[in-house]
């Protein structure tokens, strides 16, 4: 059975960009005659005041049965808030990658000087279905003083699996592996990720593997991102070293990418968020959508070559067109529309 | 009563930066007329190997004397664990200042392209008593798998002082205020911060108040540092966030910070750590150090003028001087002594 992709575009600047990626993927499949049943859902604040759920029951039933397939996906545009953290926990989305790779012609875009950015391809490489983000919370008060807590908490498989996936892309790719953590401070949670790698690594004897704390690495990262292949880590740091990532490319609108289960369901979304601000503008950067497209190639439709065209493309378009994020002082901008019709056309 | 200041040089390069900024001390005070009672104590690795105890009894009893006094201080090098989480906690030490303004001179060390450095001049108020750091702890084992938890925490009269802290500060800056926080992942914990900043903020009427979340705060300061003014945080997204700041500046070395208790007792440290690669070679960066003492002239000598003629000096000697980690390409790199005496000399 050929993939089932259904697109959910959420809010703020989400459905534009996922308009535009929706058309790229179209085109592209469309060229490589590949076969899909594509369906569009509205989800978050669209659908709450519509009909007062978040994730409506019918999305669900489709997004389960998309899940039970053995080649579903999702594209998804952007909320504020839910559904996404539903999604990625009940479809067990825990796996999420993140790749920043500097594109020649946008290094002017980048807050970093250009020699900074030579040999710049990190991919993170983020733990996304436990972490403090589902932990158990607990509010109170005491003496009239109110109080919040919110567990950090992760079980060894939930360690494991991620770990592991970290070390395969690492062979895979530069055979550099950097676990982020913070065991001088939560010492027990992140024990538990070292003694996982401890026991791992030995499986994955080309990969060098090091450790860094989440505050030397946020700095590092700014410092000397070409230093790093593979970042693994866990989901609240996974959240906040992606974003600098994104920092270092010069637009978060740049970033794309992908969450995947063990079953092989998948996720695919920009990495910013959305953005209020330019929504409805046309200003917003579709290419974090696009390349989250282009994931969707490699890993939902086993399309590696034709992921390699579509970024082929995008490095090609982007020589000529910019939306305003990524314009430098005397370039003339163009809309989320114009830069998916460059790609298309390249 | 003049105060009493104990020097804690720790381990790593803590004891090499620590004599240079307890000469740098002298040298002021010596200058100023300022009297002052120092003694030195040995914490940490050294102590631990000496005595069992990473804060030995009597080095404890002399912070708690210090601790009583009106104008008690610590000038601490650097340690990897313990105490320093120790000291923070038992002294309430609870609101960490760690400011960063590059210098012009030292433009060229920041990763940063020139522009983007223009007007920076950033304080970051971190909580430094609470959070996950400090947290209930609790492991196990489950079906054979282990797992491990710390809790966020936070109670509202410890979010309160810190949020008035930050607001006092933009007060009497540049009048900007911004707390970061996480509450769409962590909503009970950081909608106390949310709730308390929107309580506070009245007393505040000249300060422009805002909020990010900690993930898009880390991209804006690589993005666009000159934006902020104060940014108010919890202890975690601090400890990151800081060392952000210390990779727009370019190097960590560079940055100081002062930890202020309820009473005024005070800690002072360079936010770098204790670098193990560079221990004993004398290439250690002593400005985050000097910078500290600094921010004690200011805070426990209450010597503003003192503090600003030091920092007058550190500009005028690293227009000659540069450790390894601020040299460029062509410097001539001086060691951890040198700079100290061109401090003193400047
Ligand atoms: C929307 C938010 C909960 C989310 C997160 O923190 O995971 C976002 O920042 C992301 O990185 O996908
Ligand atoms: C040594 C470590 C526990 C400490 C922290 O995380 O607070 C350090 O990184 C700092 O920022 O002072």
């Amino acid at each position: 059975t050929p993939p089932t992709v259904l697109v959910l575009p959420g809010e703020g600047i989400g459905p534009e960009v996922v308009r535009v990626g929706r058309a790229v993927l179209e085109h592209v499949l469309d060229r490589a005659g590949l076969p899909a049943t594509i369906s569009e859902h509205a989800v978050g604040r669209p659908a709450y005041e519509r009909t007062g759920q978040w994730l409506p029951d019918p999305v669900r039933d489709a997004l389960d049965q998309a899940a039970a397939e053995p080649r579903g996906a999702v594209l998804f545009g952007a909320t504020a808030d839910e559904p996404i953290g539903e999604l990625r926990s009940r479809y067990d989305l825990y796996a999420n990658l993140r790749p920043a790779r500097p594109l020649p012609a946008l290094h002017a875009v980048s807050p970093l000087r250009p020699e900074r950015l030579e040999g710049v391809d990190v991919l993170i490489v983020r733990e996304l279905v436990s972490d403090v983000y589902y932990g158990r919370r607990r509010t109170g008060t005491d003496a009239g003083r109110r109080w919040a807590g919110q567990e950090m908490y992760y079980r060894e498989d939930e360690v494991r699996r991620i770990v592991r996936c970290g070390l395969g892309h690492a062979e895979a790719r530069r055979r550099h592996l950097t676990l982020v953590h913070k065991a001088n401070a939560i010492p027990d949670v992140f024990g538990l990720w070292l003694d996982v790698l401890a026991e791992e690594r030995a499986a994955y004897p080309h990969v060098d593997v090091q450790d860094r704390y989440a505050d030397t690495m946020a700095m590092e990262l700014v410092l000397r991102p070409a230093d790093f292949d593979v970042i693994v880590t866990g989901n609240l740091f996974g959240d906040l070293l992606s974003e600098i990532t994104g920092a270092v490319l010069g637009s978060l609108g740049l970033m794309p990418s992908a969450s995947l289960s063990p079953t092989g369901f998948a996720l695919y979304e920009p990495v910013g968020g959305t953005a209020p601000d330019i929504a409805g503008t046309g200003r917003a950067n579709p290419l974090g959508t696009i390349g989250s497209v282009e994931l969707m190639l490699r890993h939902t439709f086993g399309a590696p070559r034709w992921a390699d065209r579509l970024a082929a493309a995008v490095a090609l378009a982007v020589g000529l067109w910019r939306t305003p994020d990524i314009a430098g002082p005397g370039d003339k901008t163009c809309t989320t529309e114009e830069m998916g019709a460059a790609v298309c056309d390249a």
